[in-house]
Parts: C-alpha cells; sequence; structure tokens
C-alpha cells in the first residue's frame, strides 16, 4: 500500500495546506517515504462538522451494530500485516516482538469493547417504577441509562504506535460509546497513523457506518489540537502525553463558552515501597524484576517504576547494588523520537546533577545520541534531601529509576505524604508487615489509581476491573479510567425518561428487556423482564 | 433555642471576624434576631484542615457506619421540630406545607442515601481473577471499586433551604461517599442553616463521627466560598445556583494547581413541546397543570417550564386562551430574597420590552415590591422573533413562561434545534405522534438531562433513575446528577487493587464477599463469594 499523507474528513481525503511533514526512523535518522500534509483550519472545521453528522446516525445505532464495527476494525488491522508492523517499527524504532504484541493488545481492546456492548449491562440502565398509589404525590416512572455524548477527539500517544493511538483504547471507548472520533495522528508514527486510519475507514465502509464516523486530521498540536478541542461540536478530548501538553489542552477545554470533559492521562513516576524483609527475602528477583521493569521499551511507560523507596539498611544495599549490577549490563536503546530522548536527556542529567545524588547502575555501553539512545541509570539519594527538592519529584520519561533510603519509619511516611497523584504504586514486602505499614501503605492508596502487591507496574491488563488514572496530575480527572472496559464512561452521559412511552423508549430500557440486560429494577439488580 | 450566628469548624464554633450579617423576613422586610459572622480567611483554613483531618478517619468507616451517621441526621433534623419550620418560613417566605414537605423529602434523602450505604453495591465492585495459564503472559487478579475523593466544599441554594442546603443533596451524596463536607451556608436563610448544622453535629456526636466531618461556614460567596474552593485540602465541589457564579467556581476550580471535580447545577428553561392533537384532546387540564407549574413556589424552581413550544393553530390559541386567564387568577407571592426578586423583575421585564412579545396572561393583582412580591407572567411569541432574539433564550428565575409559536414543523425544529443544554425537556402529545416528531424529539434528548412525557418538569423523584443535571449550561458536567443516590458518583473515584492479599482487601472486594454486594467477577454480575 502507497501511503498518500492525505487528512482523513471521514472518508473523504484532503490535504489543501502547504505545511508538510515527514517521519523519521529515530534509530538511523532516514526520512521515511511519504510526506504528510497538516490539516487546514478549514479541515478542522469539516472535520467537526462531518463528525456531528455522523454523530446524529452513529449515535442512534444499535449496541450490536457499533459492535460490528469494532471487531472489523481489529480485522482490517490484522489484515494489514507485515506492513503495518514494518512501518511501526521504521517509525519508532520499537522491536518488532513489541509491535506485534502492541498489535495483538489494540486488537484484543477493539474485541473487548464489542463484547461489552453485547452484553449491553454496562449502560446502568436503572428504573423506578411508578407508584400511583404513594402518599402524598403519586410516584412517576423514571428510567435512567448512558447516551452518546457526542464527537470526540483523539490525541495519539507517542509510546502506544498502535494501543494508544488511531486505533488505540481512547479511540475504542469513544465509539463503543456510540460517538464518532477525529483523532489528531502522532508526528511520531504517520504512517502507522495513516495505515490504522485506511483499516478504520475500511471497517467502516463494510460495516455500513456514516461517513464521519472516524476523522483522523495531521498538524501540530498547537494548531490543529487546539483548533480541534476548541470546535464547538466537539463534545470530549481524549489525551495520553505529557504533563504540560495535557494541561494545556485541559485548560482551552474548560475555557470553552461550554466547557467540555478533557480526560488526559499525563503519567507519573510509580513509586515503589521496598520493605526489609521483602529485601531479605527476596532481593535478588525484586531487584532482577524492576530492572527490568525499569528498562522495559526503554523506559518509555507511563507506568515506569520511577521512585523506589526504602528504609535505610543492609537490605536496601544489598539490594541496590544487585539492581545497579542489572542496569549496568542493560545495553542503551533508541527513543521514540528526538523530543522524547532531548526530554530523556536532559531531565535525567538534571537529576543526577542535584545535590546528594550518587549513580548506582548505568549502562556500561555508551549511548549513541546520534541514534537517539537512552542510557539506563539509577539513582540514589536519601530522604531527607529528596523531601527538601523538587526536582527529584519529577517525572523522567525513560529508563531510569531514583532509589531513596529513609532513615527510619518516619521519614519513610514523610516521603510518601510528599508525594503527588500517582497512576500507580508497588508495594513489596511479607503479607504479615501491612499491620506494620498500615499509615503509609493507607497513604499510598490515597495518591494512586492503581496499587499492586509484589509485582511491577509496568503491563496494564485490559480489563474491567483496570484502574488507568489517578489523582492530578496522574491524570485530570481521577475518577475515570483510560485504560480497560470502564473507559467508555469518559464519553457517555445519563438521560432519564419520566412516564415515557414503552415502545419509545430504547430497548435497554423497555418492560420486556429484548436484549436480557442487567439492570438496576426499584434498586435490586435483575436481567428479567419487568412484568 | 438560641441563635449564636458562629462558623462551625468541626464541632467548635468560631467568630472572630468583624463581618456580620442578619437574615430578613423577605414578606416583612423585618430584621430577624441574631447576627451571623462571616468566616475569616483563617477559619477558611481552619475548616479545611479539620476536615482533612476528619477525611483520614472518616473515610476508613464501613458503610454501615456511615449510614448510622446519615440516618441520625435525619433524626436530628425532625427532632428540631417547629422551631426549624418557623424559621425557615421567616427567611424565606415559603409557606408552611412547602417547609415541611422539604423537611420530609430531606430526610427521605438522607435515608435514600443511608439505605444505598446499607446496600453496598453502589460501589462498583468489578473483580477479574488471575489465570496463571494464560499465555503469552499469566493473567493477574485485579479488583476494582470506589472510594472516597477527600473534603467537598458544599454551596448552598436559595430556593430550597433544607432540600439544597446544609443537609441538602450534595452534603448527603458527599457524605454518603465517605467525605467531610463544608458548607458555604446561604446568606438567605442563615439561621435555618445554623439550625441544621447544630443537627448534623449533634448527630456526628452521638454516632462517634470524626470531628470535621462537618463544618458551615457563612459569609460571601466571593470571598469565603472562593477561598474554600482554592483550598488544597479541598478535592471536589457542589453547588446549585446561578449561572454567572457557578461558572465562576468552576473556572476557580479548574484553575487550581490541582484541578477539582466542580459539579455545578445552573438550572434551565426546560422547554416544554406541546402538539396541536394534545391539545385538541386535553387542552384545558394541560393549561391548568402548567399554570400551576411555572407558579408553584413562585417559580422558583431549577425545573421550572420557562418555554412553551407549539405549532401556530386553533389548538394553541385556545390553549394560550386558557393559561393565560389560569394565570390571571394566581395571587403574587412573595420571592426568596431581595436579589431573586431583583432578578426576576428586570429579567422578565426584559424579555417583554423586547420587540414582538405580547402578554397573554398575568396575575389581576398587582405585586408588591415592599413585599418582594413577583407578578406571575406569560409572554407569547412567533418563532421567529424567538430564533433572532437570544435575549429570549435566558432564563427568568420566577413564575415567568414564554410561548412560541411556530409557523410549521421545519420552524418548531428550528426552536429545538436552537435551544442550549437544559434540566429536562416536557413532550405533550399523543403516543401515536411519535413518528411524525421523531426528530424534534431526538433533539431534545440531545439537550437534556431528563425528558418527559405528558407531565410537568416540576417536582424531582429522589430515586436511583433520577438524572438532574444535562449538558452546559444546565450543569457544568453531564455526566452525573445532582439529585438521586446516583449523585454519589460525584465524589468517590475508583482504585484498583493488583495481586492485593485478600486480608488487606476492602471488605467490598474480598473473596468472601462478607457484605454480600453485587460485584461484577469476571464480566457476569454476582452476589456470590468466590471459591
Amino acid at each position: 500500500m502507497t501511503l498518500h499523507g492525505n487528512n482523513f474528513i471521514g472518508h473523504t481525503l484532503a490535504s489543501t495546506s502547504d505545511e508538510t511533514s515527514t517521519a523519521t526512523n529515530p534509530a538511523t535518522g532516514v526520512t521515511l517515504d511519504c510526506s504528510f500534509t497538516a490539516a487546514s483550519m478549514e479541515e478542522v472545521k469539516q472535520a467537526a462538522e462531518c463528525s456531528q453528522s455522523a454523530f446524529a446516525i452513529y449515535s442512534k445505532l444499535s449496541q450490536l451494530k457499533r459492535a460490528e464495527f469494532l471487531d472489523a476494525i481489529g480485522d482490517e488491522i490484522m489484515a494489514l500485516g507485515d506492513e503495518l508492523v514494518q512501518r511501526a517499527m521504521d517509525e519508532t524504532a520499537l522491536p518488532e516482538a513489541r509491535i506485534t504484541g502492541e498489535r495483538g493488545r489494540t486488537v484484543n481492546q477493539l474485541r473487548a469493547f464489542a463484547n461489552l456492548l453485547r452484553d449491553g449491562s454496562w449502560l446502568e440502565a436503572t428504573i423506578d417504577l411508578a407508584d400511583p398509589n404513594r402518599t402524598p404525590v403519586p410516584k412517576v416512572d423514571i428510567r435512567r441509562m448512558l447516551i452518546p455524548i457526542g464527537p470526540v477527539v483523539v490525541f495519539a500517544a507517542s509510546n502506544f504506535p498502535l494501543a494508544f493511538s488511531t486505533a488505540g483504547g481512547d479511540t475504542a471507548s469513544a465509539l463503543a460509546g456510540g460517538n464518532p472520533v477525529i483523532v489528531k495522528a502522532h508526528s511520531g508514527h504517520p504512517g502507522t497513523s495513516e495505515l490504522v486510519a485506511n483499516a478504520i475507514i475500511a471497517a467502516s465502509q463494510k460495516t455500513n457506518m456514516p461517513n464521519g464516523v472516524f476523522s483522523m486530521l495531521h498538524g501540530s498540536g498547537r494548531t490543529v489540537g487546539q483548533a480541534l478541542v476548541k470546535h464547538p461540536r466537539v463534545k470530549a478530548v481524549g489525551f495520553t502525553g505529557s504533563t504540560h501538553a495535557g494541561r494545556t489542552l485541559f485548560n482551552i477545554a474548560n475555557d470553552r463558552p461550554e466547557p467540555i470533559p478533557d480526560f488526559a492521562e499525563m503519567g507519573s513516576i510509580n513509586p515503589v515501597l521496598v520493605t526489609p524483609k521483602a529485601l531479605s527475602n527476596d532481593g535478588d528477583s525484586i531487584a532482577t524484576a524492576y530492572a527490568g521493569s525499569i528498562t522495559l521499551g526503554t523506559g518509555q511507560f507511563c507506568t515506569n517504576p520511577g521512585l523506589i523507596i526504602g528504609l535505610d539498611s543492609v537490605e536496601l544495599d544489598n539490594f541496590v547494588t544487585i539492581l545497579g549490577k542489572a542496569i549496568d549490563k542493560v545495553t542503551p536503546s533508541t527513543m521514540l523520537n528526538p523530543v522524547v530522548f532531548s526530554g530523556f536527556s536532559k531531565s535525567y542529567q538534571k537529576v543526577l546533577a542535584q545535590p546528594g545524588i550518587s549513580v548506582v547502575g548505568q549502562s556500561e555501553e555508551a549511548a549513541d545520541a546520534d541514534k537517539l539512545q537512552a542510557r539506563p541509570t539509577v539513582g540514589a539519594v536519601d530522604a531527607k534531601t529528596f523531601l527538601t527538592n523538587q526536582e527529584l519529584h519529577c517525572e523522567v520519561f525513560g529508563p531510569f529509576s531514583l532509589v531513596v533510603k529513609c532513615a527510619d519509619a518516619e521519614e519513610l511516611l514523610q516521603v510518601v505524604t510528599s508525594l503527588e497523584g500517582q497512576l500507580t504504586a508497588s508495594v513489596m514486602a511479607e503479607e504479615t508487615e501491612f499491620p506494620e505499614y498500615a499509615t503509609v501503605i493507607d497513604t499510598l492508596q490515597s495518591r494512586v489509581g492503581r496499587i499492586l502487591f509484589n509485582g511491577v507496574p509496568t503491563g496494564v491488563e485490559v480489563c474491567s476491573a483496570m484502574q488507568h488514572g489517578g489523582p492530578y496530575p496522574a491524570a485530570t480527572d481521577s475518577r475515570f479510567t483510560s485504560v480497560g472496559t470502564a473507559a467508555i464512561k469518559r464519553f457517555v452521559r445519563p438521560i432519564a425518561y419520566q412516564n415515557w412511552p414503552d415502545a419509545a423508549l430504547p430497548d435497554e430500557l423497555q418492560n420486556n428487556n429484548p436484549l436480557g440486560i442487567w439492570r438496576l429494577v426499584d434498586n435490586s439488580w435483575t436481567a428479567n423482564k419487568i412484568v
């Protein structure tokens, strides 16, 4: 398939602007084929209007029809075969196994949402039946369910060119919820984005979706991205990326005459608490597991464990030694793009330049800057220094982690208390230690969206119970997740029907429950009909 | 009970500022007893810190303990007896039956949340079990549920001195969710607020709640209110009131270094669609019902039907005549306070002064401005004029409604399409007319939180299925409701536990399901244990 470099205004390809860009192989610096045209402001408007037109139709389709569409997207993505894998590898320098794994995850995610729709029970159908005999006033019949919110703008992330990009979790959950999607393609992998966009368009045509159910625009976040968020037809935003960009879009979304929900997942340092007992029992394998977690995918995960907190002890010293040696042996690898590479280089060197920091492990092989390679590094610092230097609390996006040594339990609690909102925290401990660390663990819980016991935070399971989000600045709204099927809740809103004729109700709320879904009827859960 | 006029910093009474105010009987202009002291900025901080201290304890209490507290608040409110009813009547000029009815609603609301907590199934317990044999990677155990979010600031509304005030729906839902509450008392009914605050403090002491679970401060929204929303300990805001004040607080909440959810319910004009057939069948009783709904409680409801839309026809003319005559016979009544009175006077006169507006009904009795009386009025306008004059789309808070006469179905659709987000819309029609009005009804649905068939929007049922909110500017976040038990979802957030030891999990997520709640286990709803 030859790449064309156009924007997708629904099914229509468009490229009227003079502004173009290309993709580069980050490992070789070689410019990849195809020039991509940034969307013009006129094309932004067209995409928004086309999306709104599609919404009128798409939002009324049955859940089954939407499920067919999502499954078809998965099929079309798989049908792209090696071409997609190769282009994604070329554009991101991620290895083949990672790309094929991520493709599998992306397709499984689409299928998970399709299954959610087939089941149909997710939309919180709630029915309170009338009681004409109630005094002093008769009780009316009220039925509520979740309905689509409107066109959703999705900002693709650089670090998952498939699973958090064109057909990633944000797109899948927005489409599942009944909303058209406009993707602002990531400039780091525009060819991958185009291939996936083609797959989505093919799927939408095969399953007879309305034109405009999916659009994709190239261009900068500052111009095209912000114009999309400001457009009155757009009703919600999904974003994964940096704190700065996430907050900027969040502010724009809230400053609109009509503010709209903006869900930004902005990453975190994912603290890990290690207890002396855990280290004394199993320090070697914890060190090995964490060396792997810190450097996995060149450390380019939102859930990368960037902070390891322990009590100063022989066990911690031994752990640090083994972790350091393991990091020494990891070879440098290429980062996603020059922006990520320069961000990593600056931020980890800034941390290492702070007073009181020692390097406890660093890849023995030097990193090749021409190949945008990151040098895996682990530093250490005492708690007093950590507590007084806010620079050490910032995320270093890449293969870096900082060990914080606490003199005693009080310092440990102070360090945990000083943390901002996080996506995850991990507790490496013996189960019997929970009472001893009760306050610390409680405090950790108050700051995170997901808390793990004896595991690494990287590897986010796509399932119903997943929470990928957390108190600010991990995400802009801790009440929602961006991974797992509950992510659909970001892009729907409830409507209540009062005394509405049964035949005019959506199937989900009709007395005979034609879809057989679970509903809360007069405060009891049931999948039965109302007779 | 003698009123003291102090602020409540948890159980402690405080009044260090020199700024005081009194309450006035709006019907007589008589100053009521007691002088109320505005909170100082120091007291704002104290309340926030006290609230945070209480959060550490209160958020860990069982749902049953919280339910006891809510029930006890209801008991203590009832125990206030006639004194509460009399003070609320004196401060608001609302009649006795309305106040006792509202008290019943307030207490029932507290009990509804208590029952929700006893049931325990509301917190979306979701469990995905581990699968060690899954390939390529074993599946981890993930369990998610909703947990409290932190101290919540509640802004009391003027128009429901009990049900949307100190112990109203915002307070009840925030407390039910496990969050301490700081109420910014409404200056229109400070004595009523103090009596209810006393009841809450008494209930918190009787049920051994931590000091700081409830605080209440007097003072202006601009100083005390805004300082509360800005305080870093505060984690969410609930508001009911004007669009201007609601949007101001929403902006402040989002501009914080750490933005927080701000749920503001800001009212709407609640459009009503009347079809010629409905009017020809039943025009008289619809006119009578709407005359009652427009003037109920001196029209001071968020759900007051402010816009009636119909096709120009003999039926509509007859309906307007009957509605007008019914409005002629309604006597003027006293509004809540001088601000509401002057707002109504200005805004309805502004509407009547617009070109093309005719008065079709107005109370025959003149309104007495000294008694802050509003004169019930209904105007009429043709659709063309309505569509070109945005002044006619604004809410007139009080006993006023505007009839919009559409020349044809196309104009009808244009009028409905021109509407902003609304709390409610009503359809007065025959069931057989749904196909004919399909697009109009769809468009109405896209703009509202609740849609009614052949009924009046006033009277908001407190139940599980209620949706009281809607697209902006009806509310700041259409994904949530401020009435009904689902209102609790505004003040909680999910947390996921990964491979967490069973004994360390909250009861709600343990294998043996000790609370017997409904949970989504491996994507199936069940109240069973996991064996």
